[in-house]
């Protein structure tokens, strides 16, 4: 059995911090499914574990779940996206498109569903605040289920990327509880000019300077419609939504 | 500044477990928004801990969370709700109503979100089967947001109840990879006979015995429709999206 030395372990470990994977580039996959579709991918996989190869102990020392899985990969991540430079994303905006801004998400899991919606539904780019989890977090990659290896994300500064949008001839919907209702209301598919779609931080919502931007406020109606239970929708089940509806106009 | 002993620490301490809760009838709520949401509900409020009272340690060492909120609760579980016996509820079918059917819901985050979805959208009561994950586990508690002050969930043989819904001429509609497009066939609104929407289990799906079952085949199409990215939607996602489209047809 090959096994890893105790520097190997502490430099996979450190890959669970966002501080080590910007200074290596490197980011970390579990789970046989994900370490298959990151092969399959065209992600550069640096190194694959296997429980059977370096033996449980490693596994259990190198994982960042509570169980790991009998498969492990170091990926590198791509030099060409999720960077800040978004000008020939920008430069698409006249063909149109459709796409998701995420203005502060903190949390892992509806990150990593956000993308995963992104996929299932064609979104053309997921944008996002500096300060939105990192997507190469292990959380996040997980909770994608590989849509992290096929959405293109961008960190970027969303309020000027949102005025490009709109000098391009897009616009820009937000969800607010004071929007008009999304489901009898006139929607841009995105097919002639580009159409974001702003989703607000889990707790403060959709930010001031944003706000200003949006051009369409949006609300999705509760049942029954003048009697809301939850105070609000999880962000990413707002995103789901609102994207299935874009959508389902056009199938 | 009052202090708790370590015996009462430890007591609540175990109410982060099933077993205990079972034991004692008792579960945990943390969060200023969330004990106030408890103390306006119909649930008993045992006792209320906040952490100028019994200090910064003390809501650490009592607390599930990795940051301490200021305000934590013992409530007390309902005596009308929650357990297996849904002959009152069964009796409502002749009715109508919506449900959702919980197949094995093992992912805490997804079971909160579900209930979240559910009050939303004036869902009539979530039925889930026995081994879907506890919703008074905090983890479940916390990702409600407050729904689980509000909507009503049984834990209960799904089958059965399935069985005894489609007697009083209720459909029973589940999604799958091979279902009919959901944006563009009939459904049933629950107005006149009851409605029951199945969720499967995170990475099993639906259960063989529950297929059986589903009289309604339905499938949630990708854009485009023809060539799905991601295998599947998170089941959270799935239920928000299905539970949304019998809704807007009613606006």
């Amino acid at each position: 059995m090959a096994s890893l030395s105790n520097n190997e372990i502490k430099r996979i470990k450190a890959l669970q911090q966002k501080k080590f994977r910007d200074e290596t580039g490197l980011f970390i996959v579990e789970g046989e499914k994900m370490v298959e579709e990151a092969l399959h991918s065209r992600f550069e996989v640096q190194s694959v574990y296997r429980k059977d190869e370096i033996g449980e102990e490693a596994m259990r020392r190198i994982s960042s779940l509570s169980s790991p899985s009998p498969a492990f990969a170091v990926v590198r991540k791509p030099s060409d996206t999720y960077v800040g430079d978004v000008s020939d994303i920008a430069s698409t905006f006249a063909s149109g498109g459709l796409y998701i801004a995420l203005d502060t998400i903190r949390d892992p899991g509806n990150l990593g569903t956000i993308l995963r919606i992104a996929d299932w539904f064609g979104v053309d780019a997921v944008f996002a605040t500096p300060d939105t989890v990192d997507v190469f977090n292990p959380k996040v990659v997980q909770a994608t289920m590989g849509a992290v290896f096929r959405v293109r994300m961008h960190y970027t500064d969303l309020p000027s990327l949102a005025s490009t949008l709109i000098e391009s001839g897009g616009k820009v919907y937000g969800t607010f509880l004071d929007g008009e209702n999304i489901y009898s209301r006139h929607l841009d598919d995105g097919s002639e000019s580009p159409v974001m779609i702003v989703i607000g931080n889990e707790s403060e919502g959709i930010s001031k300077e944003m706000s200003a931007l949006v051009s369409d406020r949006l609300y999705i109606p509760p049942y029954p419609a003048d009697q809301p239970g939850s105070e609000s929708l999880n962000a990413a089940v707002a995103t789901a939504l609102a994207v299935a509806e874009f959508r389902r106009r056009t199938y």
